[in-house]
């Protein structure tokens, strides 16, 4: 495996390999000394067209707890604004000896882009409304250890409420929870749908209450305010009504289901229930697993079988 | 000790303890390479609201030498600017796994906030008007080595020279001067003093003059431009004349006094003086120190009583 | 040698110590893990008063190979936007203990006003249209190794063509090409050369067809769009007919000859043919060698003649 660009990609088998190294992860952040020698000498550097603070120090945190080297290309003051090209810059960087760019953009398929460029590993740390695979293996993983369900997810129906046209997360878990053979249900109105879900391994509801109280795992999308302006809701206000997990909602959930959502939350609107009344918030071992996944990741591609054990 | 948030808090012996443990840094800090591996694994955040880049590269090249990683997190490009809450944002990097943020906000309070919303260290490098501990530490410590009073403060005579009110670095100073027996006079116009120095230890006068050829220590704060325009002051003319440190005054100054400057100086302005002509200006040791002496505040907080010793 | 400020200060013997040692860098850069403990403890600051990632990165990544420290003193949010001096700004980042500042400005000879305010060592990374003297080390060393021409450059015939006026890049490698023995022609419209050439050791001619068929290196510089607007260029097309590389001209070059620029190449203007179609393109090789050739100065500025050996 060179690149992490997609879920599809990967395959279940794909997806179980990084969810065990990550087991392995999780045991190395736990030590006193949360470092290994695994990637010393390596260069990982974060390329974020679209501001992302949690999702690039998560990615700097696993690299450096490798070892690694890392830098951030700051797009805003780099020669991208004088007019040289995505693939010059990117050739450019990836000469001084990067192993692996994190790329974030705003466009579809850029890190497919940048990775016939480079011989450097790309990571896809979200592009546009279509991938974010890490955030979905930190999903999985989260799933995996909360539920103790290594084998797989046989059995499990996780609904996904929320905007699941705009949204790079869904399309991520979906790919990724059905590869693990879960039961998926995508909640949302008709507005916040992809025109056609053909082909997509989901079941489709409209409304919260039609799945609240049947599921394992209630995954929770962000609402973007600004979806509002677009005329695809008629305000907040409905669609917390219509698909925010209230503290009434809250009651009806099974006694072992989760409730994730991959942050930054918009308390008030699709989490109208502080999260810290949830007995089954995961939300914050979601933040936490996701330097372990992306450990997991960053040495799947760069590392070399050893140096998972020693002294920093 | 888990968190450093104001000098009340540590008292005489919390400040003797951390003074004692700074001569240990400094002496690492004059070795040919001055890095320990102390803090090896532990990730410490600077999280600045306000900019302060000489603060923050203190505190990072402190981190740095005990062989912490280091992180910023950038204001400017983070979830905040999403409508995220600050107890998300800090609650979602804590669960990264940080062991101590370095917080500056302009708000009285924040630094207790946010030690009561996560498990991590907190140090306050400065919260609105109230309290910069690591810089009354920083300036405790180069009066002790600089005029050779390690048994504490008893005896001395400490002039506070500008804007009181709106000073945080006085306002820690003052205690810190005071818990350590210093005599301390604050010297201002009535302006830029609170409304109430009840139960403040120290004295007031109105003109430098009037203590400049008495003092053992001329601590001259920044006088900020922007208060001239909030009608606190006629002129920064007037204010020279009245509270500046002119070549004139300065030879006024007892042969071993001190002249202290938390910077950024204003030329002409407070200093009226070029500091590199003031055999008593000790204002770039203070810098040089101010590395020490975080050093030493990082491992009081983090640190397990060894890694002082051995290569980095 | 305690700064790199000028291809100048350095003469032919320093020019060739420090390609010398970095050709032991360029074998480090190719090893598994590409890093050697030389500069552990040292703290290099990269202090960029006009933006620029792709030199910046260079810099770092040299650091981080020999296990310097590296922290970036960001213009924007610091106190040099409260009205603080350069200098003082200066003389507070040293006091932290700093070892070499890496410096960018836009005026001429600033490098040589930090040197004289500091102990640290500084590297010009670029002041106004005056100096790039690693540019031209690296331009240098890509010639040397290139064309395998190790005992210099006798006999050689380098043209640069452009924005010779404007252009530190120019003015660096035409001292440094001729230090090293090269013949030097420069091709540019008159608009585009200093008002006098006197003392220059370069030919001039007015169009690229006088010598594209005869050089062993052709050079081109970045032609900088807002020329136009200053009405010292017709019009972009008309500069790339009289002074652009397009596939005709690239047609007439000797077999053997090097095509370089130092980016960010301007496509359609200077570089009217994709440089992947050119065999003797050493653009990419540039940026790598560029990281070897600064490993070399930070080394031979900073380190103690060990330190290169070992386990980083």
């Amino acid at each position: 495996m060179k690149h992490l660009l997609a879920i599809d990609e990967l395959g279940a088998d794909g997806i179980r390999t990084l969810l065990d190294l990550s087991d392995h992860m999780a045991e190395i952040n736990r030590r006193p000394v949360p470092k290994v020698p695994a990637l010393r000498g390596k260069t990982v550097v974060t390329l974020f067209f679209e501001d992302s603070t949690r999702t690039r120090l998560s990615f700097e945190t696993a690299a450096k707890r490798l070892s690694a080297d890392t830098m951030t290309f700051s797009v805003g003051t780099s020669s991208v604004n004088k007019g040289e090209s995505l693939r010059d810059t990117i050739e450019t960087v990836a000469a001084m000896g990067v192993d692996a760019f994190v790329v974030r953009h705003k466009s579809t398929g850029v890190p497919w882009q940048i990775a016939g460029w480079t011989e450097a590993s790309v990571i896809n740390a979200g592009d546009g409304w279509h991938e974010h695979p890490t955030q979905a293996l930190l999903d999985c993983y989260t799933i995996r250890t909360s539920l103790n369900r290594v084998d797989g997810f046989d059995g499990l129906h996780i609904a996904i409420v929320g905007d699941i046209k705009h949204s790079r997360v869904a399309r991520s878990n979906i790919a990724a929870f059905a590869a693990l053979g879960a039961r998926v249900t995508v909640v949302a109105p008709p507005t916040l749908l992809p025109p056609s879900l053909d082909g997509w391994p989901v079941d489709v509801v409209h409304h919260i209450d039609d799945v609240i109280d049947k599921v394992d795992v209630l995954y929770m999308l962000r609402m973007q305010r600004e979806r509002m302006h677009e005329a695809l809701l008629p305000s907040l206000r409905e669609y917390t009504a219509g698909f925010g997990l209230t503290a009434a909602r809250a009651g009806r959930l099974q006694p072992h289901a989760l409730v994730m959502h991959p942050g930054p939350m918009n308390r008030g609107v699709e989490m109208a229930i502080d999260p810290s009344e949830l007995p089954g918030s995961v939300i914050t071992k979601q933040v936490t697993n996701g330097v372990s996944v992306r450990m997991a990741v960053l040495f799947h591609l760069l590392g070399s079988g050893s140096g998972l054990v020693g002294e920093p």
